[in-house]
């Protein structure tokens, strides 16, 4: 049914390497994160480091380069999050009507 | 150095398809989600059906089932995100100092 899984497995890849990068430049352009959850950002970045590792001791390039990757957007974004962790306050500029 | 990858695998497998539980659970309390990106979520989702089909067309049992449960929360959590999506507005009861 498939021809090439290899080709879905790189798709695949993408995806996870990057899904952390759009998150990253909200948090950047908007500067709040309290709804992000850190558990959540912990255990991303805690699946990325083991695969990471599960890619090295078996040598499989595709999964050591997209979990490199995906480790340094999703290691920003927690910076990030733990930067603006403490925001619960509304911003300054708040127009209540 | 390492004397079965398979164990970290499995384990690296559970981080990811618990990972966006905890996000889930943190929408449903504070009801708020607007910080979270929708393309995050999307390309997070996206990739976890694309792993579960490549794990389908080659027969992977655990890539499988580790995906099934990813997309199952994360599919919770964007229908969720989807929801409150609109609530840009402060909450009723905010108490502005």
């Amino acid at each position: 049914m498939i021809d090439n899984p290899e080709i879905l497995g790189l798709f695949a890849g993408f995806l996870t390497a990057f899904s952390t990068l759009p998150q990253t430049l909200k948090i950047i352009y908007s500067k709040k994160g309290e709804d992000l959850s850190g558990v959540t950002l912990f255990m991303l970045n805690g699946s990325y480091f083991l695969w990471l590792v599960y890619g090295i001791a078996l040598n499989l390039l595709s999964v050591i380069l997209w979990n490199v990757i995906a480790l340094f957007f999703g290691t920003t974004l927690i910076i990030l999050k733990l930067f603006v962790w403490t925001n619960n306050r509304p911003p300054k500029n708040i127009s209540v009507p």
